[in-house]
């Protein structure tokens, strides 16, 4: 007892050290509401090994001129100057090695949480630059290769990854890019038809990139053996000069991500030696005969899933960080942005007392949590899942990679789309002032816009999901626990008897225990599965090819069941956290939490559920006041609980969301300070004399 | 006979003359499927008149260097500058003179399209620096005040609108600017007590506006007699320098619209000649007694609300237009993009043929057609009524102003979300590229975000429409054709007969008659009032005051309600006008698009439906399967429908959506001539020898 006492105050002070108090002010009274600590509160996903790098990271950060924020949007050309600068700044400082990472899987993600949260274009580029550009050598290269990961690690070389072209995203089987095997000379010609075969969205390759992986066509001996990766010098890394036989470029400038030099690149007959392949998996030997060393492709081609799911992985936790800090700037304005009131009352009223308000926000607050427990946990799940492959044997290897392919490829969409509708949400909240661009909340939907339609278009992602689990439901008395490793396929446990069920509750309070949320989710998740497999069926009856059935058994179909499967494991596994969090305080709240988030997903899926059968009558009212209660309940929680969300004031870079509450002061000193803002233009005598270039007809 | 064929033939000619032939390429394969003449079906909301003024301003711009679209975005101060030219540019042109309104109300919003199209900062700053100024000396002010409107009109000031404050937007009676009149010197001192109490959000303020119409409580004798408006100088004319007393500066970037130089204000002790005072409606005497000409102050008041509806008027236009240049790009790029397609296809099908594509898109491109209708329905409305007003009496001012108010209340956050939602299923829709700046629907979205928040919160304003809506409600006993004249308030007809209805229909033909849709909304409509008003009750009953019961229902309810009746409205709107398009092709069109539009609308209040008692069993499925089914009837005629709806291809300023369909050869051309797209940069050093400012520690 003893003992654990003092531990714990070994954990408080450490909090203490890393999170150091929020400034008084207008924010004071609500954080006196709150029935919680939100310091402990951040061990819900943290620990104190991450929370100690963040602090770290965060602390260079904000001690070097390189971090400065300033007022004014740059110009395309030095975003990416900046962006360069401190990806080298930063990398160069290795605040994560490698081998930490395996130590503390967590460590990964609280990296990564640590440069999104101050600039996003950063962070990507130097994900791409580094990590993901040595993994696919890691992964695919053998050892004459390793000498590349050498150099990449010394920052000598830059990488990036071409997968993606013109006139082909999705549809890899229909790229173009061409690597033409010549055994007499022992090289590859690497060839692109024209523009539409150009690789494109390249990040990191627009300006600085000095290596590719590229994804081309293997030809040999006339056959045409499939993509396969190459890795592609494309500039010298003395001068940055493209190699002749490469056409590299720019893309110029995109919504979000300014930072980023999205590039394109065209080979021209472009000769390469035999060593540039990443053969590992399977190549052409020296006279150009294909050779692999699989024996068992399937179970492979599973596990091979598994690890490349990382951009999805990734994903998910980027569409979080976004959310995470829209969530915290319109929360925190909303409490201390008064508007109107009751009559004769001294003050206005705090607009995060609106229900309308609430219910703008707070389910998504609650889905900041969900998704911030439920991100971390699959990068920790991903990271071992590829240290094991290094490893050795894993026995589950190929099912677990199966389905984490199918949770990624649904997940990944669904945090994407709910940062967007939580971000627009933020946004409207902040009414007038959140359409400063010194509110923030506008780069955060423009650079997570990019996140509803890379590595997948998200709709098209979401068949990835729907076709295994089509398949899964194909032979579902079959099935066993080893075809599940993750346990998403619970909810097809006696799902027969299952889908028999009618809803036995009637009243709000039922409605709302998060058990039985639960269990409605899973009887929606396995009707829409089930509803889905009678489409598709019907359409085959009708003669339909199995192209037409499945093109034509997506909208409120096929997306549904995958999105809905998403929102249940999502569910489960926030539940799952919030019980057996140890402090109690905090469980409290966030078993409010994961109730809110469950009526909130249930109530946007009432109408399936009377379609199938579940809910009856008014059940239904049931849910969205139950949603409504919730929101009341939170809402004193809310200002604490975004605080624990909360980046320092220097990454938030909001004037409506910084932690001493003082919005109005912030918006006052931004706008005064912005350059120019308080003098006449130039341009005057355009205003004064403008018949000058408009002669007068008035 | 004879003579209608002429007429017809005459009509053609005229259509061809503005409207010249589409270039050919990939989008001709679609072209030809259609069932109707692209360019008579712009005679659903525009006439010849129109089409000429369009015209004829979109040539005028095609020919001047000064609207020549530039690849990069310009730094702030160049966007406004640029903005700033352009607006006196056009201006000059006096394209549409007053008095040619009064003659074709539709040529109002036919210019207003034209600009919008081209660059919404010129159109909005248009708009504020001349009309919207003048509109108000005019609604205000006496005959002494005249002379401001000439100065104006021959733009030798400028004008702009300051309502808003820092602290204070929707809630007006909280304004703090104050105009203290003193009797001994004839003169009003301004004052602003803290930058809380700055007037905000003023466009064309930050850097060009001469006077600016302000509100400030009047003070007389130490009486607050409420919000009036007042003549302001800002800046000398001569200088553009802001006089002694006024603190006037730029709000810097915002999200979108950068062109408009939105500014705040200050007065410190500001003196004013009485005369400022624009006190028509009511106002001080020299000895500073209250004065007003008002008999009857509710029917004027009522009167008065519906001319100022003009801002939310003018804001459905506004949010139509973004809606219509989005949907064209996107349906043409989803014309011509190609992936995937059956086993053994020659080529891969276009994405436009996938059904989850068509229900993303095609719902928007109905409800676009719906949008403009009303829109320029409503526009023509408006300027009947305040021309009607200017002229003398009408009998039924008051009501039509009461309801245009509610009316007018609704739409203008139903366009803004629905415009914000259909831009971005868009802008997903167009996968990867649909990043690209160069897309041109990122800026779409953007600046179609203002249209949520000004004014009036979206949400916010809503309680507009259900505050009226409950007190008519109340008293639906009494009700007369008087009470509606614009007949929003049809679906009270025999409500209580109306709620004891259950849907009859059982298959998705039923349910897809454009007369049961519009139907089954009136119920709708019907039951969300009535559910509101029990809610409001039970929380009154409850013991709550007025202030909670009307916040406490909201969301679900009041908020819905207010969505729902807009809906509804916008919907007969629509049926009305295609019921009555006299070219049959183009009809049938229309109709198919008014049941789109229609079950679209449905299937969102699917679960109230049910709730309601309304749908039972499976019948929702035959909304969700007659909206798939009528995408699917629609696809083939989308391309000739965004034809219509598109401007000339300078205008659209997208990559993805030009009239030739050449995306590829258009992004190539766009990213290739990017400035220093293809060079290295000036800062490659920072690349190769990062360590000269990054020590190397690896």
């Amino acid at each position: 007892m003893l003992k654990k006492m003092a531990k714990d105050q070994g954990i408080q002070e450490q909090l203490r050290l890393y999170l150091p108090d929020l400034p008084k002010g207008p924010l004071d009274a609500y954080r006196k509401k709150a029935t919680f600590d939100w310091r402990r509160m951040k061990l819900a996903y943290d620990n104190l090994n991450t929370l100690k790098l963040k602090h770290d990271i965060w602390s260079f950060m904000e001690s070097h001129p390189l971090f400065k924020h300033t007022e004014a949007t740059r110009v395309l050309d030095e975003e990416r100057h900046i962006a360069t600068k401190r990806m080298y700044t930063i990398y160069n400082e290795q605040f994560l090695r490698f081998e930490k990472i395996a130590e503390d899987p967590k460590s990964f993600q609280a990296e990564s949480e640590a440069l999104f949260m101050f600039d996003s274009s950063l962070a990507v580029k130097i994900s791409l630059t580094f990590r993901m550009f040595s993994n696919a050598i890691q992964g695919n290269g053998k050892s004459h290769h390793y000498p590349i990961i050498e150099d990449v690690e010394k920052a000598k070389i830059g990488g990036c990854f071409a997968l993606t072209e013109v006139s082909h995203g999705s549809n890899a089987k229909g790229m173009r890019t061409t690597a033409t095997y010549i055994p007499e000379k022992k090289q590859f010609v690497m060839h692109s038809a024209d523009f539409e075969a150009a690789k494109c969205w390249v990040g990191s390759l627009g300006k600085c990139a000095t290596h590719a992986i590229v994804y081309a066509m293997l030809i040999s001996k006339g056959k045409n053996h499939g993509l396969h990766t190459f890795v592609v010098p494309i500039r010298d890394p003395k001068t940055l000069k493209p190699y002749p036989g490469v056409i590299v470029g720019d893309l110029g400038e995109k919504i979000g991500l300014n930072g980023v030099d999205n590039g394109f690149v065209m080979f021209n007959n472009y000769h390469l030696p035999k060593e540039a392949a990443l053969d590992k998996l399977g190549g052409v030997d020296d006279n150009g005969d294909y050779q692999t060393p699989f024996r068992d492709p399937s179970k492979r081609f599973g596990a091979a899933l598994g690890i490349l799911s990382g951009g999805r992985v990734h994903i998910t936790a980027i569409s979080t960080y976004y959310l995470q800090k829209a969530i915290v700037i319109a929360i925190r304005y909303s409490a201390v942005r008064k508007q109107f009131g009751p009559e004769n009352a001294k003050e206005e009223t705090p607009v995060l007392e609106y229900q309308q308000q609430q219910i703008r926000l707070l389910p998504y607050l609650a889905a900041t949590y969900a998704m911030k427990i439920f991100s971390v946990w699959l990068s920790c799940l991903h990271i071992n899942m590829t240290i094991s492959s290094y490893v050795g044997e894993d026995a589950n290897a190929a099912a677990r990679g199966i389905e984490l392919h199918a949770l990624s490829s649904a997940v990944k969409p669904l945090f994407g789309w709910t940062s967007r509708d939580g971000i627009q949400n933020c946004r409207e909240a902040c009414g007038g002032h959140g359409y400063l661009k010194a509110a923030a909340i506008g780069d955060l939907r423009n650079d997570n816009d990019a996140n509803c339609t890379y590595e997948g278009e998200n709709s098209l992602l979401l068949q990835q999901t729907s076709n295994w689990l089509l398949n899964v439901w194909a032979r579902r008395e079959t099935l066993t626990a080893d075809d599940s490793p993750l346990g998403s396929l619970q909810f097809l446990q006696n799902v027969d008897q299952l889908l028999q069920e009618k809803c036995p509750w009637n009243s709000v309070q039922e409605f709302m225990e998060p058990a039985n949320l639960i269990h409605a989710y899973k009887w929606l998740t396995a009707f829409m599965l089930k509803m889905t497999a009678e489409k598709v069926a019907l359409l085959k009856g009708q003669g339909k090819d199995n192209f037409s059935a499945k093109n034509e058994s997506q909208s409120y179909n096929a997306v549904t069941l995958s999105v809905v499967y998403g929102e249940n494991y999502v569910l489960n596994n926030f539940y799952k956290a919030a019980q057996e969090f140890d402090d109690a305080n905090c469980r409290a709240v966030l078993l409010k939490l994961v109730a809110l988030y469950g009526s909130f997903l249930l109530e946007k899926h009432l109408a399936t559920l009377y379609i199938g059968g579940y809910l009856r009558g008014e059940q239904g009212l049931c849910v969205r006041e139950g949603t409504l209660s919730l929101c009341r309940d939170i809402s004193p929680e809310a200002v604490a609980l975004v605080d624990s969300l909360a980046p320092p004031d220097f990454c938030l870079k909001s004037v409506l969301g910084m932690s001493d509450g003082e919005a109005y002061k912030h918006i006052q000193s931004s706008v005064m300070t912005y350059p120019g803002s308080m003098t006449r233009p130039e341009w005057w005598r355009d205003v004064v004399y403008w018949q000058s270039y408009a002669p007068s007809k008035l």
